[in-house]
């Protein structure tokens, strides 16, 4: 009834009949009276308000003037439909929601001082070419098997039993969990020691809350998750920010003294490098020697492209020194929120009672929901689905960036993850690249704020495959590669200016037939590059994949000609040669060089 | 040998067929049978298990079809090799779990000091008579019309919708309840001023986060919402207990020095009390008298079944001093958890921040489900359908505590709830008749936790309508009221011992025709019944709903007998009477007694 939402104070200033037109415009302004809907009469208002009838006659005519409302004859008063957002410039300003008086921001006692800064702009859609990681591309949703789960687990049978669960997990997804999800990283747990939370983030807030507090020491990864590390600061945790290299967390006596390690080390966040074997196990000795937890985030486990994924660090722990916390595949997650923690028994029960204290129990619709998207065998099918799409994209991504940028960037030798983490040349400012990069639709991601110093790599940026079509990648790199070279064009050799001894056409066809050059890729494995005198070539890539092509070289106006079958997009490329030493430094004619590292003869 | 890791337990109620698939595909998940290894014929398998050999061929047959194993051609059936793709490796037998040496509660930190109790046991389904508040009766689930919802929000369009919101809130939800839900409580808010939360529960910790520590005063109502009281003392709060009488939380001079109000205005938590308009008038004075900030946990609002609900207190501040929290119906929300806060943007944003850092986000899928679930009209009717069925319960059971226990408890003036908040016999134990009821079936809900204070009415104790069927109410009540019965017979007043002169059946005759008689309900509001000369009578409650009835009344064997149209079940019951001054004792013949204070004449 409209009368409830008009409240008439007698003891305010203001008359009442601008109390009450005021009541009716705000109602209308914010949606609470509908448009096109009918207004009581003034007599049925005046009544109900215990108001004279003229006041809100008088109420009623000023807002029919304005447009406010409408009268139907013989039918009544209308909110009028014609009132759109353009409109609300011409009211009177005097009419306009009153500001409330007090400010609450004095009472905060709990505010974050971080600001919660994300990875990637909100509007990352916009782009053509979004080369950010984590961001959901709901072209992959499995969307016809979801919703069959979700259909079964709004079945009425079904919402009997997971209806009847406060506080509790629903045991078939913990089942499902159990014997899917955890066999796959070796880990081996029964019901009581999985914790389902509404996704990774209250896994990781849950553990903080209960291990971490100011008398806790806590070693993080440098660089390493900043989610993570707000979290640890804001439960007042002391910090050491330990090094990452290409074998993962930095295992030395910088750790002595900690009380809790939290890593990353299925694809290090956010350096993607997977922990070697022999690393975990100086870790786990290391905690044991020291008496340390280890909370291990196990992000992505999906995503290993190159070779066997490692066991879960979880699965390797005799001593319960290892929280495991892990999720589904992050495509699915992101909307249905779900993650979960492994430990043993009584930390579960302790998270489990600081769970019910910050939201019950996570959605228990989505719990049955995602049982069933195991059980029906969806989520095997589709991890194999996204395993294949990630591993396309990733792929096609190296590949770019090696024809693109040879010799210039850096991306490491990783064996997985969705996101490379580039070195580029000395010189770039990778802040600077991601600014003119975003003017040419291109989205790179900056890596200062995966860093606690102050002291970082400012040449790295990060490039994901979460989010960008397979058929948008080479063009985005290429984009990319340009502008790379534009920005860094003044530091870099010319043939005008390079050291070394500019081959002619009669010195190339001595030197080139026959020559085995080697380079390297930008991955960091070795490529060998044989030219034979019939003008045929061969490439074998060294490092765990093994890749061959073959293609034809030769020699034309001076300039050294070659095109791949496959490699390089088969495409034909020319350049000037120079030699310097033993190495040859190809310079291409468009942009300012290309330069190889080559050995000659065996 | 592979039989000896499966056990066959004929005990069981799962088939044979089940617990020998169960037992292979476990071993080949958790590696027990290596990857590519040989298992035994069916004939052989079905031998050492003793089975029959249908049973085993039918097993292997869906694994089969499954892919855990494969077949070879005149070899045998082999564990597939394919499952370990994206699988960790398998190691030798020494690496199998051993039992962990470490235990880590010494390491807990934030560990909580309560218990995390609840209203009502976990198995309360067992229970014939669930008198409980509170738990989901799945029967009110609107299965359709949420299937109906949620498969709108999981069409591709809309997740790519919703996929985008990270850290956001589903627009469209904000949409829906700000024009759908608030305007019901007289609430106007923008977009800005709303947050969606995983349920109450979060909504109360992200608040009590953000406003409370140890310097801060808190009043709560006691007897009070337990769950804030936990959350408040976990936070560090100074607590002051504020008495709650019939119109609500209690407002004096002892809230002052108090930082912030916690109050259930709608129905009060446990006593369903509805805060009449002067007491909120009163609340906000004090308020703002006080520069005090009020939370108001609009929990049910809902449910007001007698008269129109009062506007909340946040539609009456024009001061910003009201944080407002509520829900979806419960029905609905303790599966799917959405609730919200409307406070000004300022305390929103911040709030944002917070629940960022615990959970990043609430389930978008629901969270657009429920958009749904309010714009196709589903809410709205759903409501209707659910006051209805509550309204009925709720005077069911009032009808059923009036019919088997007059003058015996008092549940207080109530408009609205979901539970009677009951004072039986000043003799009874609560917790006693808990036990004792929960022998028969019934389950009701004492009340200790909701008191801070151990000096609480031993003799109250709960009765809720949601979770107990409508067929259910009446012959539970009357099993329990025999069971009070019992309980207090020692203290009660009888017919051989009572104070007062048993009428004749000459002096019924003298006394009885055109007698008009006065009782109170046990809802606290008289009730006038009159004994015509003609053997009609008349009865007519007072208070805001007026109810009549009429009957036929007469003497016989000294007795008074009485038989309403509708009132006591249409039941014929005869009683011997005992004046004492103006009152009139009715003793039953089963039981011990009913007695009722009257009035002569006019």
């Amino acid at each position: 009834m409209i009368s409830r939402l008009i409240h008439i104070d007698h003891t305010l200033d203001e008359s009442l009949q601008h109390q009450i037109r005021r009541a009716l415009v705000e109602g209308i302004l914010v949606g609470s009276f509908a448009l096109g809907s009918k207004l009581p009469s003034s007599r049925l208002l005046a009544k109900q308000l215990e108001v004279s009838r003229n006041t809100v006659v008088l109420v009623y005519q000023a807002l029919l003037d304005e447009g406010f409302i409408v009268s139907r004859e013989r039918s009544g008063i209308y909110v009028s439909e014609e009132i759109s957002q353009g409109r609300v410039q011409q009211f009177d300003s005097s009419l306009a929601i009153q500001p409330k008086t007090t400010n609450n921001a004095h009472r905060f006692k709990g505010a974050l001082a971080t600001t919660n800064a994300t990875a990637s702009p909100a509007n990352w859609r916009q782009f053509t070419y979004p080369f950010i990681d984590g961001k959901f591309d709901s072209s992959l949703y499995p969307v016809s098997q979801w919703r069959e789960a979700t259909n079964r687990a709004n079945a009425t049978s079904e919402i009997y039993q997971w209806s009847a669960l406060h506080g509790e997990d629903d045991p078939m997804l913990l089942e499902q969990i159990r014997t899917k999800i955890l066999p796959r990283r070796g880990i081996q747990a029964s019901s009581d020691e999985i914790l389902i939370t509404v996704g990774t983030q209250q896994a990781l807030f849950l553990t903080s809350q209960l291990f971490v507090d100011k008398s806790v020491t806590v070693a993080i990864e440098e660089p390493g998750y900043p989610e993570m590390r707000e979290l640890l600061q804001q439960h007042g945790a002391q910090l050491v920010h330990q090094p990452v290299d290409d074998k993962g967390l930095v295992v030395d006596d910088r750790l002595n003294g900690c009380d809790i390690i939290y890593t990353t080390p299925s694809h290090q966040t956010p350096t993607s490098v997977t922990m070697s074997m022999t690393r975990r196990d100086e870790l786990l000795q290391k905690a044991h020697d020291q008496d340390m937890l280890i909370i291990e985030d196990d992000f992505e486990f999906e995503s290993n492209f190159l070779g066997q994924p490692h066991p879960a660090l979880r699965s390797l722990d005799n001593d319960n020194r290892v929280i495991y916390i892990s999720c589904l595949s992050k495509v699915l997650a992101s909307g249905v929120q779900i993650a979960f923690i492994v430990a043993e028994p009584e930390v579960i029960a302790e998270l489990k009672k600081l769970r019910k204290m910050m939201v019950r129990n996570p959605p228990l619709n989505n719990q049955r929901a995602v049982a069933y998207f195991l059980s029906l065998g969806f989520y095997d099918a589709y991890m194999m689905q996204l395993h294949k799409t990630f591993f396309d994209r990733w792929l096609t991504l190296r590949e770019a960036l090696n024809t693109y940028l040879p010799n210039c960037i850096d991306t490491g030798p990783i064996q997985g993850g969705t996101a490379y983490w580039i070195t580029g040349p000395e010189q770039l400012d990778g802040e600077y690249l991601r600014e003119k990069a975003a003017e040419l639709g291109i989205l790179i991601e900056p890596v200062k704020r995966y860093f606690a110093s102050d002291n970082y790599p400012e040449n790295c940026f990060r490039m994901g495959v979460t989010s960008i079509p397979q058929d948008k990648i080479r063009a985005g790199v290429s984009k990319l590669a340009e502008l790379i070279r534009q920005l860094t064009d003044e530091f870099e050799e010319k043939l005008t200016n390079a050291k070394g001894r500019l081959l002619t056409e009669e010195a190339l066809k001595q030197v080139l037939p026959g020559a085995r050059l080697q380079c390297q890729m930008v991955y960091g494995v070795p490529c060998i590059i044989e030219l034979l005198g019939d003008g045929t070539m061969l490439g074998r890539t060294g490092g765990k994949d093994k890749e061959t092509d073959r293609g034809r070289w030769w020699i034309e106006n001076g300039m050294y000609y070659r095109q791949w079958d496959l490699w390089g997009y088969g495409e034909t490329k020319g350049f000037y040669v120079i030699m310097d030493d033993d190495q040859m430094k190809w310079f291409d004619r468009h942009y300012c060089f290309v330069r190889q590292l080559e050995l000659k003869g065996y």
